[in-house]
């Protein structure tokens, strides 16, 4: 009996190696979305609702993706329809969704064959994207452990403030815990029936939060280069200085834009003075980036800002994240590179670095394949809702990027619709690049070079 | 005097050559744009209009550049503000501009200077993107033939029809010629009120019309090198290929939309016959590859048919053609780059081809400032107007692509929303690619190669 147990361990052992051989990034699919459904079956206890009834399916599995693929758009109000157990599942949630795809999955490898074998490596490797093999062993508890530090940094930052707010220790803790996890996995879930929008002033509460997200988006490879390499910018890897220039760069722009453009509407920046009009658009503008709380109701904001957001919400954070959309270094070497083209320039140099031809032609891709994505499922949902093309395309590409945001239709579409944002939100957080490896047929090296002919572009 | 003259007529020839020698994109865009002004000056004559009233400025402008732009959008009724004498002008300004923006600054360069020098070679070897030199001279002339004789084929189809419908021979031979300059050049303009409406199920008249425009939107380098190699498509040239195959794809999976999708629209397709839907979602199948005539009001077809048409308007037709976009051939090199990078292939290979890595970084940036123009134009246009982006982002591709479909706002929003579309209907057929090579302000080749770094992609 012992021993067809250990017999059939062994069989699973050799099962998942195999796999995670063949095709490391098929396994990361199937562990994710494994990991969804267990989180799916436990929103679905009685305990995990508010009023001991079981939750609808699509309920359950709709929280469950958001959570996990840390989103934040939901179909039931968080801090109402969950108890207290569910909305314990679903910080879970997001606390495992947020380590990654391909580190949870090295994660379940390295407890089914219980040793740190070329399953581990090849997974972690390709997430942490370290090229130094022998670091992977380390680098799961690294990540899992700055992580954690950096929630708990945070949390204890909002900790005197909600209890300054007359919360009681327990209350302050939760939400301490929660908006901290929340923030760090750029989750965008609140605790609460109107999350956030009570303290849109509030600067103690509001800063460290948006810097919790921050550093969140910039990617596991850039916190843990930067802490390795401390202050010294020139130091840095070339990745990490484009993910932070070009984070902030976007931060600034869409900082600007909501200030300038919301400055005088009703419905957003107009009622507040100076100080919170300065506060509530810089907040605003860390959202897109894949954070998706908000301080205000996004569909208070011009069609313009809608527009705006969608631009900035499909680029999203830093590779290797918890940030969702196509990456702020595709779109870093995408610019680069039409600007070398302007300049007649052969090469694509950047930070005293010349970028490989091949990271274009993977940008191209990742950008492409993203794009395409986010038009189907618009033509799917335009159809499916009869609703217009602004609050479709915005839903779609919060989803896609694991943003968040909702001009509010997320609970009104049909269950058709909500199954597509799912979806959306699945393929958002385990990323093109990883999907496409996942589903490749083949994999094959020309040997013969066909002859050159160049077409007419433009 | 004469001498004096003759020396003035020198001082501009030598103008004309070192600016061309210089730049030639800067000259380019300089007698496009002149040649822009001189139609809004015709326009501007009380004689072009049909009340005899003189035009507003900003009518005479918006219609000239349409036409000299080949675009077809309009703010007042072509077959109805203007007179026989202003319609005439118009037809005029899309022949001419049919041309493109190369051919014609060769044209006024040979003008000017009287001999075929660097000039006209440096600009016409450009826009028909020849590689032999010698053959320059010639292509100019084989330009102008070529369009005139596809043009009079196609009235010559067109009269009988007119003619059967009742109409004089001055009318009929009048509005072939119309429709035969406006199909080849995929002007979209009309020579009476309702255009092609009342004509929604004439296969007579709409089958030649749409030959046209296809012919016209494939461009001169295809159509010369088809008419040389004759039906051998293994023989034709990579570009060729490339151009009609993609073009083709893109018109079969629009029709197929567009019968599925609006089959029971009550609005488009919906009333009519078997016979009648076919024939209706084909022409408007052909239409955002820059034709822009419409035999029913775009206004009435589905949000997601709108999203559609604004995706192949935004690609358009082929290079140097009469058509607007980012052009098919770039499409198809950004399509084959992705498929190439999903095999995990080094090179990009079609039709027994490599295709230059150069070419890629050159489609990337094409498409990257089409669509920043667009995302610009859009927000731009959304705080103008106050519209929503369905209809907003309908007209502004419909700009940049020279298409000229319109939910029908073109005529309603203000002025200063008017003066954006006219800019991007001069940068949608200018092209990003003459327009970047206009501004670039250096144009240096490094030596030193940097040491390369990879980022981290998506
Ligand atoms: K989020
Ligand atoms: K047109």
């Amino acid at each position: 009996m012992a021993s067809l147990m250990m017999t059939r361990l062994w069989a699973g052992r050799e099962f998942v190696d195999r796999i995670a051989r063949q095709s490391p990034a098929r396994l990361a699919l199937t562990v994710f979305a494994g990991v969804i459904l267990v989180f799916t079956a436990l929103l679905s206890l009685p305990a995990a609702t508010a009023s001991g009834e079981r939750a609808p399916f699509i309920d359950a599995l709709f929280t469950a993706t958001s959570a996990v693929c840390v989103t934040g758009l939901t179909t039931v109000p968080t801090g109402v329809y969950w108890s207290s157990f569910g909305q314990a599942i679903i910080l879970v949630g997001i606390k495992v969704g947020g380590l990654g795809v391909m580190t949870l999955a090295s994660i379940l490898g390295l407890a089914v064959t219980r040793r740190l074998g070329l399953t581990a490596r090849l997974l972690t490797a390709s997430e942490t994207k370290t090229t130094r093999l022998g670091e992977v062993g380390s680098l799961i508890r690294v990540v899992i452990i700055t992580s954690t530090s950096l929630e708990l940094a945070i949390a204890t930052l909002l900790l005197p403030r909600f209890l300054y707010l007359n919360e009681t220790i327990g209350e302050a803790a939760w939400h301490s815990a929660f908006y901290a996890v929340s923030a760090f996995n750029n989750a965008g879930f609140v605790p609460t029936a109107h999350g956030l929008v009570p303290h849109g002033s509030d600067w103690m509460l509001l800063v460290p939060i948006m810097l919790g997200m921050f550093v969140g988006a910039l990617g596991f490879p850039v916190i843990l280069n930067v802490a390795r390499r401390r202050s010294k910018f020139s130091r840095w890897s070339l990745h990490a200085k484009l993910t932070v220039v070009t984070s902030s760069i976007l931060v600034l722009v869409a900082w600007t834009w909501y200030l300038i453009a919301e400055w005088t509407n009703p419905l957003t920046l107009g009622p507040l003075g100076w100080g919170q009009k300065l506060l509530s658009s810089a907040f605003l503008a860390f959202m897109p980036r894949s954070g998706g709380f908000s301080t205000m109701d996004p569909s208070g904001l011009h069609e313009a800002s809608w527009l705006i957001t969608d631009a900035l919400m499909f680029v999203g954070g830093g590779s290797a994240s918890t940030a969702g959309g196509i990456k702020v270094s595709t779109l870093a070497v995408l610019m680069l590179a039409i600007v070398a083209e302007a300049r007649g320039d052969q090469d694509v140099d950047t930070f005293g670095r010349r970028i490989p031809r091949d990271s274009l032609r993977q940008a191209v891709a990742v950008t492409f394949v993203g794009a395409t994505i986010v038009l189907v499922s618009c033509l799917i949902l335009l159809e499916i809702t009869g609703l217009t093309l602004d609050v479709v395309l915005f839903e779609v590409i919060s989803a896609f990027g694991t943003v968040g945001l909702s001009t509010g239709i997320t609970s009104e579409i049909p269950t058709s619709g909500q199954y597509v944002l799912v979806a959306l939100m699945f393929v958002g957080r385990v990323g093109t690049m990883t999907l496409g490896a996942a589903l490749a047929l083949r994999s094959r090296r020309r040997v013969i070079r066909l002859p050159e002919e160049r077409p007419i572009i433009g």
